[in-house]
């Protein structure tokens, strides 16, 4: 039979499970609930109710190379949760290779949950046939992943990747990773919403447009959804809310440039559901911040495979870390 | 006969190369002048006749795995200089691998010297023993090399590791790159002459100190050693540029962990040879600009193999990328 993996993306909600070949084509797709206010020992079994559950489905686990992880935080070489992920409390510390091995005889392989995704998307999306490529991930805050030679890279310790917080002004926004001026402040989701709502409070009572309208008569319904649909309709104020975003963008994307040439960045995450607009934008901007030279060998794209991205990067980590030594 | 690989470094004024192991061992160090003025077929030429020195010297190639170049500038996949060498005229465009094989019937293999000398560093130097490192070179610019899971990550175009041109203040000092505040218009050797000279210029005829003294008297003489040589004498302003050139160089040390989370930070070129003071003072600032999560795994250390870490990194990209198809 082919040779199959599992994949698994651990959610602050759900646990999302499929089988699937070194293609990236998936099956039986299964959700369970991820539970992580009953803590970090509980997930961890619901994970391998889910590893059951997928089993079940497929009739064997003969040809099942291994179980693939992304997981909010990072997590060691050898499989313990070291931190960085505060949505799942009691997580930290959790070993999570041993039980899925001592369950199922089952290698297990786990990784930051963005990082994976990267992968995926060097693999069967956006980053397919290049060799080299980076990952932003636009969400409430910013992720980051790195393809190195088609290989996903994840630091001796599973921590690189941290992409959102390179600083990107002195003295800029505050972030809560104790710097000032992270591009997560302004290129995140949250950091389009604060800035719609400061450029929109800005205006005031002289020169509002419908877009400021609509932030300063409900400022707590501002999404960056809704500053792109005002972009679509070339609104002044979210199309300079967009430049803002875009530029702030753009230097952490030269800076990563300059360090590491990829081929492609891909910018993926819910904020990139406005499209072409943020590649434009962003493509106008990077040339400033990085050497014309790579620049011209360079390309940045929207990522391809959604929601899906978390799953098949995991199972395609244990096509590239576990399959051969199966 | 063990297993050798010619290594050689492409300087502005010499051509220096040797014939190594791979446990970076080397003999028949020889030099021959880059007469860089003559051209880029010229330097070639001059390429091929250290080749054939070392040949001679060695009493056979029978055993000899290729040939590595660490140049100035970036080289294509193909052995093409794609530029980034402007102390070399006429050197961009030059194919560098085909008259060696044809000349020798060696394989060739060329990265950017300042790339090639981190691969020194992390097989024999500063790095041994540990995955991920990255190394900033202090020089007149700051140039950059990165090693990931043990080998040169040179990008798909031999373009990764320009370390020195992250920017790391807002609208700060142009540099020649077109942008402005790049870290090595404040940490490089020329970056911390200009600081001592601003910062002697604002205490003229007020709280001058010897160091100050010194610095106005004769403008055009100020060294990087001169600088750490009164800041190892407790002079306040040397130690204040000191203070101001190495929180430039965290900001970029810290953008770098986020991004890669290397082991360890290999600080070289001829500044460190102010040595410890450097080191301590980056690791001081470092943990602002990172998380501490990864700064906790990684160490600032000084580059071990000075002038030899062309060379050997030359060689050490033959065992690296030609020794097994030899």
């Amino acid at each position: 039979m082919e040779k199959a993996a599992i994949g698994i993306d651990l959610g602050g909600t759900n646990l999302k499970g499929i089988i699937m070949n070194d293609k990236g084509q998936g099956r039986h797709l299964t959700r369970v609930p991820t539970e992580a206010e009953k803590g970090g020992a509980h997930v961890l079994e619901n994970i391998l109710v889910l590893i059951e559950k997928l089993i079940a489905q497929e009739g064997s686990k003969d040809h099942i190379s291994g179980v693939g992880i992304g997981t909010p935080g990072f997590v060691d070489d050898d499989g313990t949760v070291l931190g960085g992920a505060e949505n799942l409390p009691g997580w930290k510390g959790t070993q999570i290779y041993k039980p899925i091995l001592e369950k199922f005889g089952l290698k297990a392989i786990a990784a930051n949950d963005v990082t994976v995704a990267a992968l995926a998307e060097a693999k069967y999306g956006a980053g397919k046939g290049v060799r080299n490529s980076v990952c932003f991930a636009l969400g409430t805050g910013i992720g980051g992943g790195i393809v190195i030679e088609n290989h996903l890279y994840k630091g001796t310790h599973g921590m690189a990747g941290e992409l959102g917080h390179i600083v990107v002004e002195t003295n800029g926004i505050p972030c809560n990773c104790g710097q000032k001026g992270c591009v997560e402040r302004y290129a995140s989701a949250t950091g389009i919403v604060n800035l719609a709502k400061k450029l929109s409070a800005e205006k005031k009572g002289k020169d509002e447009t419908q877009f400021t309208k609509e932030v300063n008569g409900n400022p707590s319904a501002v999404t960056s959804k809704m500053v792109y649909d005002f972009v679509k309709k070339s609104d002044p104020v979210a199309m300079n809310v967009n430049e803002i975003a875009c530029d702030m963008l753009a230097r952490a994307v030269g800076i990563t440039l300059n360090a590491l040439s990829p081929d492609r960045v891909i910018l993926g995450g819910g904020v990139m559901m406005a499209g072409q607009v943020i590649i434009d934008t962003v493509s106008k901007y990077t040339p400033r911040y990085c050497w014309p030279a790579i620049w011209e060998r360079c390309e940045i794209v929207i990522a391809q495979l959604g929601e899906d991205a978390g799953v098949l990067g995991s199972g395609a980590m244990v096509f590239e870390e576990l399959a051969i030594i199966c």
